[in-house]
């Protein structure tokens, strides 16, 4: 499967969040290639990833970060793809310091910046991206998305039925 | 020429901060067509604005509102198009209830979100997502990064000739 | 019992939380409807909630969510019902997301904010509102603010008794 | 006029928030009754308003109040009548003190909490539940809210003839 | 002993934070008295504590809540004895909102606001003001500064002795 | 007139706000001293002022400081005297920076911190303590809260008379 | 006079917080370059002007930016001297964002962070640093710190003399 | 080995936090001397131990602090050394007090802030700035910077190989 997605992480103690994503893309069918590597600690690195992206075929590009999250900007520095950027939450500010340090880029320079933590969205707004020009990646976006409307009428359905409470200890049993 | 983004906003008192984006899109010659219309005061006609973008052909949306800023999240309930959102600065906070309002989306409904008032951004991310199907614009879009760049520079050349007293007495000047 | 509140929360993740809300309503003896219903991922099925709401005689909706919350707001938008909003915890920002979501909504559209996870008092509130032309529910709230009142009391009453240390070793026993 | 809405608000400084309230129910022709009463100051004179307030026929209330804002809790402490709450923008804090004084209220104490300086919101909650029991203010309300769409409608027909620079040189003609 | 400080909390939740105010108060052998008493849930006895603490001999008052903190305010208004609050922290907020709702009073009536959860300081702070009229306090006080400080001597020359390793092991080993 | 009270801030910039408080001093015929002096420009005389205070016959200290305000808590090192602590507005954090640095003071060296800005109150809580010891300043404390009552009472009055928008006109109209 | 400490900036608006820096450096007879060059725009002059300057002679590098601030970050990556971080302030968000962005480096590459806006210390810094080994650099900060002394030791003398209005007066007549 | 950092905290249980500096001092071989001494408890002691650094030898100084975090400050005011202040993370406030209270310190006097519990990069920073004039650390901290770059890539390596699925389960096993 072509790669069209490169995703970025600065540690692999991004890689449980970042795993939301993966597992995203594979569900979508969309080809990704995954790397660990630092803005501050292999600046070499990333600057090769990002700088090699479109070469490489890649078409939008994830990068995920915690703390003065510098990733995502550094990257979008050095390619002019799309870059989708994945606040994590950090154990002192909650992911706070991290959204801010990728969200509030100056002029110039755009990072689309998710949800903190927000992976799987990362995934989906890359689909959304390349299904402009790849109607099997729209049709897998469109079922997902029906599937995910179905899922919660199922879940009211069960409501319905079963009560609050009902539904509550159904929850529990699981 | 085409309309390929659509520009949406929840008030005419947005409108000042949207002309960033719209001034972009016009120097990277990019169609869009911009209206206004709340998520709250005109449900129907931002759910009619929402359903038909895509087939009106457009590629990708901007969605800029402040305060509790539902407009961007409302849009990508309706569409599957990439949507980027624009906080808007509000005057009691800021434009912090913005960007959480816009960037906290929930799992299956991404919104890419920009700095608080960062429709320049805005239009550049769409611009990048364009350039994934369109030389010119790819084109257009490395001639600005390079202009960024060289204006930096000649900025730097500046400097080094006036120092930094010269410097800000030249900028007061202007 | 006729049905006269609506409770409406987005994913039922939040359901452990809106019981605090049920059980109010059930000690009331106030009768209410429950679904669940996404602003984003079901936006056709919110909407007819929120637009049958009044012809399905009900008096007052409940609106749960948490994060980028728009769910009390989209139905606000939909009906002139009084919405009471419940900003749910997140793992992230504690709630704060929510709550800025919910209670910044822009002039026209009012959203009656409560407390973060404050689903007891969203029923208390609701049911403030039904007792303005109900004299069974008006004499049930003042028999719970009475009762609450005594609680306090008589909690004050076994602390005099026992002092702080003592107090705190009856809780912890039981 | 009957008055059905009571207004209290902690000091004479609050007013020029507080009377986008009192235009509002002006304009939905609801009787009101405002008052300056402190909760801290004056706070025989508050507990008397909101003690009688039931029995002066009020049946809703608006209270406002900044900083350290224990105005409508203290009022709602004191009578069963739905409460609404103003927080008022403050200079140190813009207004997040004020909020999280009016909105984080305690299990059994509701106070139905509006956007930050949410004024006018505040008065067209309170007419949404006079309207629940009144079919003159309800189409009065219905009225208004087709008005709101409107006035968005007809500023989108100007963008629309105009553009956005065209808008914006008519907004500043103006 | 006779009492001389009062201790007000909203709720019973607050007493194992308490509890550090009044081992303080009666390791410096200050007598106190100590009630569960809420400003929302239980208004006339607050006003009843607070308007007679004077005349019952109580020359501090410590009022300790948490939310929408106004129990401190509120006995505040009703009495002139010296009030310290005590912002106890929350599981939404962390605190933040009772600290703001305790330390941003308006002018004229002071609260003296300590560390969210500072119930220790609260009893030292009382027990300063009491020592200004009473030596054999202040010489406690002297005494409970000496031994703090000589506390903290004695951890250095202990950490001087076993070094960053050594002590931690010491530490976990208790 | 005796000196009661010490006044201490860490610059002349803190000077036009600390003014609310030897104002309020003044009205109550209270004296005071007011010194310039840092916590750390100047550590040795700021040590001097809080080691004396006692001795030149201080009972109360109130200190004044912005951003990472130390001055308060290092005062209260030096003296057991009670310090109140006034949090300055800062240009870049509204004072946030002032108030946590204030009031977040560890076990063992209480600050009785104050509302940001709020100087009269650090005077009034000032002249609460005093109170305890000396029935002029409570009598003088007791006129003052009635005719701070009072004028509230007057406003209301004025309201009464002249509604909303003509109490505003006469407000503008001074 | 020989350059030792590297000042970077990621945009010429910063100048006029940095003329904080250049002025004391200038003060302190300490020889400095200062550049224009950003994270983002130009990557390439910022890595090299980084990966350069201690081949250059320079000792410390003091570096400037707001918002998403990498830049303080990007040059520690490239190289090992000493960098001081100045946080701009934002227009958005009062330069929290920028303070985040810098001073929440992962463990690994340490940025020194001063106050938001902090350039003069910034410099006082890096003399700090440089006069480790200066022993006339370090002379100057020793008389520096006497005259900041003396300073406030003046205005307090000034105080004393003319009384807090006067004082006031005195400054507002300048 | 000859003591170069002095490192100091205010209270024994930030001592777990600051063993990250130590080891990272030790790591990379260079002499410190570690003691407990707090601003407000041992003012005497922290005094004596910031006015006598220098003399001792020490050439940088780290200051771990919580909540109200003068230590570094109160340090900084005493010696001329440059200060690096560790803020620890706090149970209430997450250690944003801690922040504010050492980043933000006046004109005058700087003190290095680190991130929330940044005890490693303060050891790194320290030896930053010996390595100016000590060849072996410097070269230590080059290969530590290498290890550093080479421990990314060897972890990229292994999630090249097993993917993200493999690498996770791989780092649970461990």
């Amino acid at each position: 499967m072509e790669k069209l997605v490169g995703i970025i992480m600065g540690s692999d103690s991004d890689l449980s969040v970042v795993k939301g994503a993966t597992d995203m893309l594979e569900e979508l069918q969309i080809g990704y290639e995954a790397v660990i590597s630092s803005a501050h600690r292999t600046p070499a690195e990333t600057k090769k990833f990002a700088e090699g992206a479109a070469k490489r075929g890649l078409k939008v590009i994830i990068a995920a970060a915690g703390g003065a999250a510098h990733l995502p900007g550094v990257v979008a520095a050095y390619t002019s793809l799309p870059v989708i950027g994945i606040p994590i939450k950090t154990s002192t500010l909650s992911g706070v310091d991290s959204l801010y340090s990728i969200v509030q880029m100056p002029g110039g320079i755009p990072v689309a910046t998710m949800a903190i933590n927000g992976a799987k969205n990362a995934a989906l707004f890359a689909a959304q991206i390349l299904a402009l020009s790849d109607t099997a990646i729209e049709e897998r976006l469109k079922q997902y998305k029906e599937k995910m409307a179905s899922d919660v009428i199922k879940k009211n359905g069960t409501l319905q039925q079963n009560g609050v409470d009902g539904y509550l200890k159904m929850k529990e049993g699981k």
